[in-house]
């Protein structure tokens, strides 16, 4: 049935419950979506700056057909035997360094991440695990313990594995080196091992995306890496943001970070929406969990979901969305410098590829937040055709991360938006 | 590519890791399915009488229809407003009491138990978790650890949370009136408060289908439940398998068991196959879960996925496959009964709708498992192209369970070929 906004309102917390999340003051009734576009249902148009999910494009019609195809020929789990896992993990595993030459395929990354955590116990034999005080990782009652900012109060007390250090911050705190980050990690191991329960390892957003992409130069992780490996741990990167090109610069963002994770943690942009999501790792260390677990998962690792999968590599590979991501991402940084130097409230900008954005303040010399004016600048936006959001450990950070095939038109048209958006939205904090 | 048995097995190991689980001693490398029937790679094809997940038949044209449809259409996440999960959740909650109004969509079963367990803690602030001895609900850290036949060696400590009840067993082991399982709940809520961990709930399939499905009448959970009640704690019924018409009497086992679950949990045949689980609670039970904890799912409730699960329920509801399980499922027994006269060794038969089978002995007084025997039938019957499985604490019973349009000619094709295989293998233990 077709709702007005309103109504759609009030079925969500009739039929959902309370407390589900919605994007903007006026939250917007999508019904229609095509590469970097969407429409509401007035039949406005919209620039999608934000969802990386569809990563290839809404309803990208290489993904559509593949799915329409296997859903119309074979669905089934893998206890029978079946090429599309096989032929997937081999094309996911042959971009990343020869030691990540496993998978196990799950449904989202959340799952992705309650397995990774697990592998840590199984391979250490410990259950201490550090991540950043500004992250997130997933809802499992496991994975849900990861979030800081957004702390369960349930979850079978769990929050004892957990000991958080400062997320990286290259504007307010910086770090250019990585050797503090390295050394407050190497805090937490030591307060792991201290309370009896060990250290098993550091999760981490490899471009530290839910923390506002600091400005970290190539080779940043390497530190911190050294501190894990030394202490006896694992390293979990997850991907799930920061993966599949998105950066511009490599495939992995890891690769940025100039390490090898032990495990690599895979979900939303890996099938355009399709659920799924994955774990990759070293044969010893899949061999050493599922020795102490067989673990098994309905739909993991389906045909049509790696049919999906398949898709969204091969549509990465044919479109160049690599060096698209690199390009563009290139052109929008020149733009958000030029509106830095035209705006005085805009202290930073960051991003590589096609993450990026710019952090508001009040202040350029107290740096103090502008959050109340980057909530006003979003809505605004999204008045203006413009679909993106914020983030940051003080919500001022623009968070601008489009699907790949965004382009240069793509990108002037959001930046000439944005420069009209900024010149008339009253700075009032 | 096309790759041999012999090639796919050898890849499965390198690239999905050891230990992962086939079916039949010559696993089968199926390519095509359609309603109840498969094609496997050779051509040859096969009668299904054992996948659930493909409920409304494989490849079913309404399902996938409804899939690309919305697939090219739009796919994005709940934080946008959208009809398409408020019409499922209206429409799944429809079938069940009227305090069941309330949903949150999942990709997974697991997922699904995963926030059950947390909405029973939220509830009760307690921890204890109570199941069966021969269950299994899913993969997760916490949910895992209900698995008694493959108890995980990693898992955050989680075991402490949960205690075991005997699996009902209405062949070796009687308790008509469900008292006797009443009453070792009991004792585990009491040694739950002992420790002080505290009780919150008691989980289990209302038809018991990993444990064997055991004859229970109709009203067997209400002794437990009202112990469950008394003692603060919720009633979790994981519908993952049973539901859905599964049983032919009643849309849900938990009907038939005469109580009104407070957390319903749904998985498997929820849309046929494509990635999707849920939980069913009472407004007030999602509101003091969700005030604990802003629970988003990425994939959840997503437009695809609800149009999935959406043209399930209408397949079902248009194809009569609630009466069609309970026409054919009576057939079915029919024909076991005629079976058991037949040969000795079906010690017992048992079922309801489209779910039964038999359970195999050596001797009907000592009723002692012939488990290789019914092993070898399962294989023999994979050879003769009809698909089944076995299940229960001995791996005794013949697991039966097609999908839903299976018709009274597939029965008998299926009962012709297992009085053939019965007859010609021989009763070795």
């Amino acid at each position: 049935m077709a709702r007005t906004t309103a109504e759609l309102m009030k079925d969500r917390d009739r039929l959902m419950g309370p407390n589900v999340s919605t994007f903007y003051d006026e939250p917007i009734h999508f019904i229609k979506g095509s590469g970097v576009w969407l429409w509401d249902a007035e039949g406005r148009k919209y620039l999608d700056c934000y969802n990386n999910v569809p990563h290839v494009g809404h309803c990208n019609r290489r993904v559509v057909e593949a799915i329409n195809w296997q859903a119309s020929t074979l669905n089934i789990h893998t206890r029978y035997l079946h090429d599309g896992v096989l032929d997937y993990i081999e094309r996911l595993t042959a971009t990343m360094h020869a030691s990540l030459d496993t998978a196990i395929l799950t449904c989202t990354g959340s799952e992705a991440n309650d397995i990774a955590l697990r592998m840590a116990e199984a391979m250490t034999g410990k259950r201490g695990i550090i991540a950043t005080d500004a992250t997130y990782h997933g809802n499992t009652s496991l994975v849900s313990q990861l979030s800081q900012s957004n702390i369960p109060t349930v979850g079978f007390g769990l929050d004892q594995y957990f000991r958080f250090v400062e997320a990286p911050d290259s504007y307010r705190n910086p770090d250019p080196d990585g050797t503090r980050f390295a050394q407050q990690v190497a805090e937490q191991i030591a307060a792991h091992e201290a309370t009896g329960i060990g250290f098993a390892a550091l999760v981490v957003c490899p471009y530290f995306l839910n923390e506002g992409f600091p400005d970290n130069p190539d080779g940043w992780l390497q530190p911190a890496a050294d501190i894990v490996r030394k202490a006896g741990g694992l390293l979990i990167c997850d991907e799930v943001q920061s993966g599949f090109g998105r950066i511009g610069t490599h495939f992995w963002a890891h690769e940025k970070m100039g390490v090898v994770p032990d495990v690599v943690v895979l979900g939303k942009p890996m099938a355009n929406g399709h659920p799924v999501g994955g774990v990759v790792a070293n044969y010893d260390t899949l061999k050493e969990f599922r020795s102490g677990y067989r673990y098994f998962n309905t739909f993991g690792g389906n045909p049509v979901s790696c049919a999906a999968a398949m898709a969204v590599l091969e549509e990465i590979e044919d479109q160049n969305l690599l060096e698209n991501a690199k390009h563009v991402g290139n052109h929008a940084r020149n733009r958000l410098t030029r509106l830095q130097q035209k705006y005085d409230f805009i202290g930073d900008i960051r991003g590589s590829g096609l993450v990026f954005g710019a952090e508001m303040v009040l202040d350029r010399d107290t740096m103090e937040p502008a959050s109340t004016f980057t909530d006003r600048v979003i809505n605004a936006m999204r008045h203006n055709g413009i679909i993106l959001s914020k983030l940051g450990r003080h919500k001022n950070t623009l968070k601008i991360r489009p699907p790949m095939p965004f382009s240069i038109e793509n990108a002037d048209l959001l930046f000439d938006t944005l420069d009209d958006v900024l010149g008339r939205t009253p700075m009032i904090q």
